[in-house]
């Protein structure tokens, strides 16, 4: 799998899908697997089966996120397949067990990702979805399924649903399946237990006992049924005003060594194994209105740039995973930042599509948090991090600010650090920030008030707890040169379990124990010769060899 | 490290403790730790500097168990060391290095279940713990240290506190070090990052501000300052009346192939790679009353069944690493079963030792929620699945039951299934079977009740969700040979994980952090080349190659 030379592009738009077609009629969308068997994203196996790639699922996160921006009017969604009697095979196994290790967690993140999108939307854009499952839906069929709002099955005495990698692969489901069984369907444990270990799976109506799935229907009125509890979804969701609004390609121009987006500049610099990512303020003042948002559209500053940084994550984390330390400065009028930030907050309330970008910018920053790169934020003269834009510092592992009385820097805060942004286990960062420190957080809070002093300097920065070190004008390069190259040193595998346990202290959400708990143990799976090694159940899928394990419990 | 050969034994008793001592002066309790460098558990490595391995850690955790029942005048701990200037290296490199990975993952659980241990003295039998740092405590040093209630460091200018595993040897504190600073200290993530990365630690000030610690102390104050702090913590606890109760060496008979106990007979069938672990009812009537328990003493049925399960778990998961099923049988008689664990329940809240008991059996039933094997129970006549016994069934991950009208099956719920035997989350194992369905907990709660049919029958105990399978006299035995086989099959590495995630639904304590999120990033990377590679740095430390990295991020 050469996805070493190979650029991974994660730009596309629905004229150009290969697997999917996205149909939207009045309230109701249709989103219809139909993979292209012949379209994978790399050599060397065929999808059959409506399996998938990484290509296939980034055409689906790109028509959940079309969906959200250009079809306001949808109220609910159904995801359902164009092959007779397969729902979806799930990842493909040639993919999988031809994959390099990085890229093999990096799919199954982007694809946790993408299932996270379409809870996001039925959580918080109202747009409900059910699945309509006409035949096999296997292992990342069935996790896809589980994302939705309502899974139906056809009865016909071979449909089933099924999470055969255990007893077929010896890994696990690596798309969130276990957590969703366990902690969103709640299927019984013992339950749980024998479904998981069973690759031909369950059908018909011990899958609604179990709770795997919400309703069977006979093939003769599986359509019918379908169609009326589709129509009742969309009965009970908020309508919205207006047409969409069309989401551009990114004119990124990408070089070697260089991505150039609008609002964002990423420069890699190979021999020190760093990226340094500088995300650009507002040029202008913010929109006064709703009507003066939806003129702004797609320019809309706060969309285009966490567009523009979604996309480079994903192009860093694929194509650059050398790169192990991502440092990230913004450019600009921290004020005007803030403005951005109070209009958005003003009109989201009322207009959809405030909303939506706020909704985007918290994706995208839970992108960040669960990024497998050290993040260290540079607090320097000219640097905009206010609101929205601290929040990327926020996200980092540490944060570094030049304090020159000369040329002094204003870090600042807005309503988004309160409340609208939330990490993936649902509290803020500053809230992570400062466990248990209520007063430590309402003393930031006040500052938002009117007639409160705005700025923070680099040490009032460090005295309130948002940024880590100070360091004069003497020091202060030298200090991050040492840092950044101490922390390229390390190793990566321990850094990436370091920040994965650092980041989310607190509570857990079905999300954080996906990207913490579940992810972890399958990378380790992953890694286990009774999967991958030359005799293990990964590498001898579809071979006459049968497996041979180590019996070694741990 | 030929664990494979040797078979561990963690029976122990002060007198034979080679590596602490455990001084009791009153209310205060002292363990000092002087690990003897030559009294390793294997061969090929020496103790030096209080570092530990397996055998430092069974007398840890067999002297705290002691404090509980032997002393219960003690009402404060203190951890401290016999070493001048250092406290402990934390566990073994060398040791670490040549241990293969089950050991290692074997060894970071059990050490994690003492400190586990420590805080359970703290937060339910009122025994608070101090840590007295004299020098450095590195990695499980300070770990152990993590694990008390009260951290005092001296300031020497040297004496520091460090977590050096990843910058030295590339893989993550064993023993919960990320998640107790992150989640019980509340250490700032940023300073966490910066502290996790220093191999040299945090010392004086600074680790008062960042919260690694709670106090420092000149040397010349030193032991006065612990002195007052301890008598301070003591003169808050609860006191406990009367004498202690002597814990007896368990005269286990360990043939190769059978541990056999008073109360629990554990028999291994190498060829299917199962054990049976058949545990056995009260033979007698409960004890009256408190004063009738304190003569039962050590022979109190469930004390002893408990200790012995105990035993025989550690065993089993170091002993018989491809003993990957284990299949729970019990013996005896449901009612009195019932009635002993309604006598404990009746005493606990006036009587410390009932409540230790109590305890006791909640700290193994939680040793067993968290191995990594695969467990079924099975319900056939004769046996006792009631109250505490049940919860063995209830941990398990299936539970088969016989259904034959001639030879009726009995389970029955006690007060103990609905709160004092909590999993490591917090909840009971019935609260985890049914999240979110409290009308069906309630039903169960019922029962207990006086005047409600008390048993269960196969039939009605699959109804009521207790039991997964119930099959009749005719396909009882194929159903159950078929099933062991199966899960015999299937790769061990995959189950672990399967198993890890599906026991646990729904909440996330410290614990269920440290077990399920932590342990397997931990164990991730202790497979990964980077660490244990020819060139990886657990390997490489102590050498004069420097370890090499893969630079690929994850």
């Amino acid at each position: 799998m050469g996805n070493q030379a190979l650029r991974i592009d994660f730009q596309t738009e629905p004229s150009r899908y290969r697997h999917w077609k996205l149909k939207v009629d009045g309230e109701i969308a249709t989103l219809l697997m139909d993979v292209d068997e012949k379209s994978s994203l790399f050599e060397g196996y065929d999808l059959k089966l409506n399996s998938y790639d990484l290509g296939v699922d980034i055409e689906l996160a790109d028509a959940i996120e079309r969906l959200r921006f250009e079809h306001p009017q949808v109220r609910a969604l159904v995801l359902r397949s164009a092959k007779p009697r397969v729902f979806s095979a799930g990842a493909n196994i040639r993919m999988l067990a031809g994959a390099s290790h990085a890229h093999k967690v990096n799919f199954c993140k982007f694809t946790n990702e993408t299932r996270n999108g379409i809870e996001d939307l039925s959580e918080h854009s109202g747009i409900k979805s059910i699945c309509a499952i006409n035949g096999t839906a296997a292992g990342g069929g069935y996790e896809l399924a589980l994302a939705t709002d309502y899974i139906m099955l056809v009865d016909d005495g071979a449909a089933a649903v099924s999470l055969p990698e255990l007893p077929l692969l010896a890994v696990l489901p690596g798309t969130g399946g276990l957590t969703r069984v366990s902690d969103k369907r709640r299927v019984r444990r013992d339950h749980a237990d024998i479904f998981c270990t069973t690759a031909e799976g369950v059908k018909g109506q011990r899958a609604v006992d179990w709770r795997l799935v919400d309703a069977v229907s006979p093939r003769s009125r599986f359509d019918e049924t379908v169609r009326e509890r589709v129509a009742k979804l969309a009965a009970t969701a908020p309508r919205k005003d207006g047409p969409g609004v069309h989401l551009p390609a990114l004119d990124v121009k990408a070089g070697g060594d260089e991505l150039k987006y609008r609002h964002l500049h990423v420069a890699i610099d190979r021999a020190a194994r760093t990226a340094s990512l500088r995300l650009k303020g507002p040029s202008g003042p913010p929109p006064a209105d709703a009507a003066a948002l939806r003129r702004e559209g797609s320019d809309t500053w706060m969309l285009r740039l966490f567009l523009e940084l979604e996309d480079a994550i994903c192009r860093l984390r694929f194509n650059e995973e050398e790169i192990g330390v991502w440092l990230v400065r913004t450019e600009g009028d921290p004020d005007r930042v803030a403005a951005h930030d109070d209009a958005l907050t003003r009109l989201a309330p009322t207009d959809w599509f405030a909303r939506e970008v706020l909704l985007l910018a918290g994706r995208t920053l839970r992108r960040l948090d669960v990024t497998a790169r050290s993040l260290f934020a540079l607090v320097e003269p000219g640097s905009c991090f206010a609101g929205s834009l601290l929040e990327t510092a926020l996200a980092c592992d540490r944060t570094y600010a030049l304090d020159d009385p000369d040329r002094p820097v204003a870090l600042r805060l807005s309503p988004l650090n309160f409340g609208a942004l939330p990490m993936g286990h649902g509290v803020t960062r500053l809230q992570a920030r400062f466990p248990q420190r209520p007063e430590a957080l309402e003393a930031l809070r006040k500052r938002t008030e009117d007639g409160e002093p705005k700025h923070f300097g680099a040490r009032s920065a460090v005295e309130a707890g948002l940024v880590t070190i100070a360091a004069d004008e003497i020091d202060y390069e030298d200090e991050v040169r040492v840092a950044v190259e101490e922390r390229s040193s390390l190793s990566p595998d321990a850094l990436t379990g370091m920040e994965a346990s650092l980041r989310f202290p607190g509570p857990e959400s079905m999300e954080t124990k996906i990207f913490g708990r579940l992810s972890a143990w399958q990378n380790w799976i992953f890694q286990r010769p009774n999967a991958v090694g030359e005799h293990g159940a990964l590498k001898c899928y579809g071979r006459p060899a049968r497996p041979a394990f180590d019996w070694r419990r741990t």
